[in-house]
C-alpha cells in the first residue's frame, strides 16, 4: 500500500480508480450532534473579512471588481494569487488576483466581449481578431450549423435558454480522484484508457482518442498549476489539508477553463471525512484545524466568479454558479453516510454566514440520523441556505455515489454526465397549435403550417390533437438544435479538465426540459370543464381567450386536471425519445425553470387558462400562482403525480412558507425552499 | 440571359452551376497549327525579367527571398501586391509582396516554425503560443489520435510520407465557376445547398452544414480580396481578361489558405477559349492581348511559393507545387477539345521559357488534331515541360470535364476530390513478413508477432503466405492512420476555398499508394526461379540475402514475374478495401513514387531481389534500374500489365530516353518523360 494510504482500509480502490469503494470501506458514520464543531479561527475571520471587503468593493464597482481582457484563461494561464498567504490553509484563485474575472472566449468571442464591454472593459483587440479569424468558438459553430427554422424558434422563444452562447455545465469532475490517487496515477490510467480504444478509426473512436489526449494534457496542467502554489499533487494526498487542497485544485482547474451555467462540486464531504478521521485519530490535526481547512475551502468556492452578460444574469436571476455539494444520503448497504464532515460543511454557514454558494444540498433519507436531521433543520432556519433532495428515490437509480449538478440533475460522480438542454416552451407550443404555427407575438410563421383552430370556442379534443402534432414538431426542432449545440461544444469548448476526472466510458444524459406545464394543464382543463372563447385580431390570429365558467386547476390534488399534466409530460417525452441524440445520449427531461420562468413568460402571449401576455410562468412544475387554493399538501400532491420516469432530470417545485406554519419563529424567514420531487 | 453572357450559346448552365455544359455548348475546336500565336509583348518581357530577377535573388538568398512571420495567411489577410501595376494585366500575389512566403500554421505550428527557422526566420512568439495553446492544428490533432502502432509504423517508414505534417492537397477547386457565375451566384447556390441538408442533425449533417457555412465565408472573402485589387468578381466575368483574372483569383484564394502537396489548377484553357473567341469575334481584344493575359496568368502561377522545410523538399525532391493544368482531351460526344487556348497555354513555354510549373498536362487522345499533336511534340522537345496522360482511358470513367491533381490523380472538376494518402512501403512489408514483424533496421518489433521465416532458404509459398498476412496488417494500420489524418485535416485545416468551388455532394476518393512493387515482384521471382539464401545477424534477424542463380525480372515483358506484380497490386487493394474509410471515401491506390522512392529506399534494408540496403526504390511502377534488359517496349509492356481497376489513382512509369532514339536532335534532351499508364 502506498505510504499516503497508511491506515486506510484496503480494497480494490488501491488498484483501480474507484473512489466509491474507498469511501465505502473507509467512512465513519457519525450519529452525534453538532456539539463537536469548532468555531472560526482568527485567521478564518480575518480572511473572511477580506473577502467581505472585496465583495463590498465589487458591489460598489457595479458588480465587477476586475476583468482579465488580455490573457485567455487556461489551467496554467495565471500565476498564483492569495488573500493573505500566511493565513490561507487552502489556496488558489481563478486568475492572478482574487475576484478578477477571467477571459473565456472558447464558448463565444462576442459573448466574452459583451461581458467585458457591459462592465466597462474591452477585450484586447488581438484576441478578438484571433478568436474571430483563426480560432472558432462554440457559439460560432452553432450558428454555422443551425437551419432557418432553428434560428426562428430561438428568436421567438418557443425553445429558450439554449446553451449556445454560454457553457453547458452539468458536468461534475470527480475532484476526489486528485486527492486519493494523485495526478500521475490518473495520467497512467488515462493512457491505459487510450490504449484500450478500438483499432478501427471511425469518427467516434478518433474523437474519443483526441479527447483522452486532451484530458491527459489537462491533468499535466493541473500538476503544473498546483506546483505554482507550491503544492505537489502528482502523488496522493497524505493528510486532510492536502486532500482538501487537492479536491479544490481539481475544481479550480474546471472553473479556470469553463464557465458553464452550473459548475457543481460533487460529493466530497464524506470522502474527505475519511482523511479527517485518520488525522484526528493520529493527532495530526485538531478539530479546529480541520474546520479551518473546510472554512477556507468553502470560502474559496464563494470567491469563484465568471464574466457574464446582463442577459445571462436575467435568465438565471443573478449569477448563480450552482457549486452544488451533495451531502449525507445513505449507502446501498443501508448505512447512512452522515459523517462529521457533513456537519462541518454545513457549519461553514455559521462560521462564514449564510450563502447561496456553494449550494449545500442534503440528500435526504429516512435513514439519516436524528441528530443530523435536527441540525439541518436548525441551519435551514438560521440561514435558508440548504437544499434538500430525495436520496431514497435517487439511490434506486444511481446508487450511493451520485451527486447533483446544478439544482436537481443527478448523476453518478465520474461515471455519468449530462448534455444540458434548457427548455421547450410548451405554453407557446399550445398557442402555435391554436394558430397553425404562427407566432402570437411576432405574427410570423415559425412552426409548420398546420391547420389552425377555427370557430369561436376551443374544443378540447381538437386542440389536444393539434397540440400533440405541434409538440412533435417542437421536440424535433428542439432535439436537433441540441444535437448541434453539443456537437459544437465538444468541438470548440470541450471540458477536458472535468472529463479527465471521469471514466472512459461515460454515460451521457441528453437533457431536455419543459416550461409552462401548469399553463397547458390549466388551459386544457378550461377547455374541458369550462368554455374558452377565442378572440382573434385583425390578422385572424388568436391573441386572447375568454374563459366562461370555472374549471379544475392544477395544484389542488384534483385528478381531473392533474391527469392532463401527467399525460402532457409523458407525451412530450415520447416525442423527444423518437429522435436521434448526439453521442447516443439518453434522453431525459426536466420541469425546473426556477428563475427563467419569468423570462419565458415575457415572450409568450395570452394563454387559454387566463394567464395574461408577458406574465411569468409558474416556476418548474409549480401550479400557477394563486391557483392552488386547497392548501400546501394538495398543491404538493398535484406536483407529486408527475411521472419521474418521464422527467428523469428532475421536477422542481418552489414552495414558500411562513415560518410560523412550521412552528418555528427563530427568525424572519425569507427565500424559497427548493423541494426536489424526483420520484 | 445575363448581359455578361451575351453571344454565348444558352443552356442549362445558365440556371445551375454547370461549367461543363457551358463549355460543351460554347467551345470552338481548333484544327490549325501554331502560326496564329503571338509573341510576348514588351510588358510581358519586362515583367518576366522582374520575375527572373526575383528568382535570382531568391536563389542567392539560399532559396527563400522573404517570409511572413507575423500574419497568419487567410484569403484576406494581405493587401494587394504587384510587380509593376501599370504593366500587369492579371494581378494578385499570395502576400503583400511578390515571393514573400506566407505563414500557414493550421496544418501544424511546428512545421510552420521549422520552415521559418530553417530559412533563418522566426515566427512571432505570440502566434506560436496561440497555435500551441488555443488553436489546435492538423498535425497536433493527428498525434493526439494516433496509437502506438501507428507512431511506430511512421517512425520505421513502413508507412511513409503521410500528410500529417503538410497539407494533403489533391483537391481542385472549380476556379472557372468564379468567372462564369460570379461570387454572388455561387453564394446563393451554397445557401441553397445548405438549405437542402437533412433535418436530422447527425454528426455528418452537422459537419456538412458547418463546412457549407465556411465555404460561404470563403466566397465572401474572395470577393473582398478581389476588391482590394480593384476587381469586382461578384458578377460574372464579361470578357477574356476578367475571366482569366477571376479564374486566377479563385486559384489564388486556395494558395492563400492552403499549402497542400499538390495545388492543381484544373482544366481551364478550353473554358477560357470561349471568352477569347467571343472577344476576337467582336474585336474586343487582339490575339496579342489575349496571349498577354495568358502569359501574365501563367507568370503569376510561376510565382506561387510556399514555406517548406528541407525534409519536405527531400520527400518531394524540391518544392514542386503541381499546379497541374489539364489541356486538350476529347469530349464524350467524340469532338476533340483542342482550342486556340490549348496552344496559347503551351506557348507560354516559349514566351516565358521552359518551366515545370504550372504542370502543363496534355490529355492525350487519338482524336487530337494532327497539328496540335505536332505542336505538343515540338514544345516537348524544346522545353521538356509537358506531361501527357491517356484521355481515351480516363474519359471512360470521368467523362470530359475531369482534371489531374498532382501528377496522375484524375477527378471530375468540382465534383470529385481525393483524400491523399502517400504510401505503404511494400518492400519493407516483405521484410517484416520474413522477420515476423521485426524491423530489419531498428530491430524493434513493429509489426505483429507472426512466425518468422525459418530455415536457410526462402520458400516462395511460405513467404507469400506470410507476406499476405503482413500486408493485411499493413493495410489495416495504414488505412486507419489515414482515417485519422483526414478527420483531423477536415477538423483543423479544412479547404474551405477549394470546397466552395465544389458541388455539395462530392465524391471522395480515399487514396492509398504503394512503393517498392518491383522489388517485391523480383524478390518473389528470385524465390521461385532461383534460390534465395537468408543471412541472419546475431539477433537472428534476416538482414541480407544471397541469390543463387538467375531469375526473371519485372520489366522484360515476362509473364512469369509480371504476373506476380499484378497479383500483388490486386492483393494489396483487396486488403485496403476491407476497411472502414473516413467519410466513406472510395478506396483507390496508386503506384507513383516519382521522387520519394529515394527516401523510402534509404529506410529499407537489403531485399531478397538483391537490392542493397539504402538503395533507392524504382520510381512508381518502374522496373528496378538496369533490370529491364529487353528494351523499352518490353519494359513498358510489363508496367502496362498492372490492373488499373486496382490502382485507380494512377500508375506512373518514369522513362528516360535519348532524343536521338526519337529521331529528334533539336537540342540536348534532359529530364524525364512521365508517362501516365492509367489504363
Amino acid at each position: 500500500m502506498r505510504p499516503e494510504w497508511n491506515n486506510f482500509v484496503a480494497g480494490k480502490w488501491e488498484n483501480e480508480v474507484n473512489v466509491r469503494d474507498f469511501i465505502q470501506k473507509n467512512y465513519h458514520q457519525y450519529e452525534g450532534d453538532d456539539s463537536f464543531l469548532a468555531a472560526a479561527t482568527q485567521n478564518t475571520k480575518d480572511l473572511w473579512n477580506q473577502v467581505l471587503d472585496l465583495m463590498k468593493k465589487e458591489r460598489e464597482a457595479g458588480g465587477v471588481l476586475d476583468m482579465d481582457t488580455k490573457v485567455v484563461s487556461t489551467i496554467t494561464s495565471h500565476g498564483p494569487a492569495y488573500l493573505d498567504k500566511s493565513k490561507e490553509t487552502i489556496v488558489g484563485f481563478q486568475t492572478d488576483a482574487p475576484f478578477k474575472r477571467s477571459l473565456m472566449p472558447y464558448g463565444g468571442i462576442r459573448m466574452a466581449e459583451k461581458a467585458c464591454s457591459d462592465n466597462g472593459y474591452e477585450v484586447d483587440p488581438e484576441i478578438s481578431e484571433f478568436f474571430s479569424t483563426h480560432r472558432k468558438t462554440h457559439n460560432a459553430g452553432c450558428f454555422d450549423a443551425y437551419n432557418a427554422e432553428m434560428r426562428a424558434c430561438r428568436t421567438s422563444h418557443i425553445i429558450t435558454g439554449l446553451p449556445d452562447a454560454y457553457g453547458r455545465g452539468r458536468i461534475i469532475g470527480d475532484y476526489r480522484r486528485v486527492a486519493l490517487y494523485g495526478i500521475d496515477f490518473l495520467i497512467e490510467d488515462k493512457q491505459a484508457q487510450k490504449d484500450s480504444t478500438g483499432r478501427v478509426m471511425t469518427d467516434d473512436v478518433i474523437r474519443l482518442r483526441e479527447e483522452l489526449s486532451e484530458q491527459i494534457v489537462a491533468l499535466k496542467m493541473m500538476k503544473e498549476m498546483a506546483a505554482s502554489y507550491g503544492c505537489d499533487i502528482s502523488k496522493p494526498a497524505s493528510n486532510t489539508q492536502e486532500a482538501v487542497q487537492a479536491v479544490y485544485f481539481g475544481y479550480l482547474c474546471s472553473v479556470k477553463e469553463q464557465n458553464g451555467a452550473a459548475m457543481s462540486l460533487g460529493r466530497t464531504s464524506t470522502f474527505l471525512d475519511c482523511y479527517a478521521e485518520r488525522d484526528l485519530a493520529s493527532g495530526k490535526f485538531t478539530e479546529e484545524q480541520i474546520q479551518e481547512f473546510i472554512d477556507h475551502f468553502i470560502m474559496k468556492l464563494r470567491c469563484v466568479r465568471f464574466a457574464r452578460t446582463p442577459e445571462y444574469n436575467q435568465i438565471f436571476a443573478g449569477d448563480p454558479l450552482w457549486i452544488t455539494e451533495s451531502l449525507a444520503g445513505a449507502g446501498v448497504d443501508g448505512r447512512h453516510m452522515v459523517t462529521k464532515m457533513s456537519f462541518r460543511y454545513l457549519h461553514t454557514l455559521t462560521n462564514l454566514g449564510p450563502s447561496p454558494e456553494p449550494n449545500m444540498t442534503v440528500l435526504w433519507s429516512v435513514k439519516l440520523p436524528e441528530a443530523f436531521k435536527r441540525y439541518c433543520a436548525k441551519i435551514s432556519i438560521q440561514t435558508s441556505s440548504i437544499q434538500y433532495e430525495n436520496d431514497d428515490l435517487m439511490r434506486v437509480t444511481h446508487g450511493d455515489d451520485y451527486g447533483i449538478a446544478c439544482c436537481v440533475s443527478s448523476m453518478v460522480i465520474g461515471k455519468e454526465m449530462q448534455f444540458f438542454g434548457a427548455r421547450a416552451n410548451l405554453a407557446k407550443c399550445l398557442l402555435y397549435a391554436i394558430n397553425g404555427g404562427v407566432d402570437e407575438v411576432t405574427k410570423k410563421q415559425v412552426g409548420p403550417k398546420y391547420r389552425p383552430v377555427v370557430g369561436d370556442y376551443l374544443d378540447y379534443d381538437d386542440v389536444m390533437a393539434k397540440f400533440e402534432d405541434m409538440m412533435e414538431w417542437q421536440a424535433d426542432v428542439y432535439v436537433n438544435t441540441l444535437n448541434i449545440i453539443h456537437y459544437m461544444h465538444d468541438k470548440y469548448c470541450y471540458e477536458r479538465a472535468e472529463m479527465a476526472l471521469h471514466d472512459k466510458n461515460v454515460k451521457r444524459y441528453f437533457a431536455t426540459g419543459i416550461a409552462g406545464l401548469s399553463i397547458c394543464a390549466d388551459s386544457f382543463s378550461a377547455m374541458k370543464y369550462a368554455k374558452v372563447k377565442v378572440i382573434r385580431d385583425e390578422d385572424g390570429i388568436a391573441t386572447d381567450f375568454e374563459v366562461e365558467g370555472d374549471f379544475p386547476k392544477y395544484g389542488n390534488d384534483d385528478d381531473r386536471v392533474d391527469s392532463i399534466a401527467v399525460a402532457l409530460v409523458s407525451r412530450f417525452m415520447t416525442a423527444v425519445r423518437r429522435h436521434h441524440t448526439y453521442r447516443n445520449g439518453i434522453p431525459t427531461t426536466s420541469i425546473l425553470t426556477i428563475t427563467s420562468n419569468v423570462t419565458y413568460g415575457k415572450a409568450t402571449g395570452n394563454t387559454p387558462d387566463g394567464r395574461r401576455k408577458g406574465q411569468p410562468f409558474a416556476p418548474g412544475a409549480n401550479p400557477m400562482h394563486g391557483r392552488d387554493t386547497h392548501g400546501a399538501v394538495a398543491s404538493l400532491s398535484s406536483v407529486a403525480k408527475l411521472p419521474f420516469k418521464d422527467a428523469q432530470d428532475g421536477i422542481s417545485n418552489t414552495f414558500t412558507i411562513i415560518p410560523g406554519a412550521l412552528g418555528k419563529e427563530d427568525q424572519i424567514f425569507s427565500g424559497d425552499i427548493e423541494i426536489d420531487l424526483n420520484k
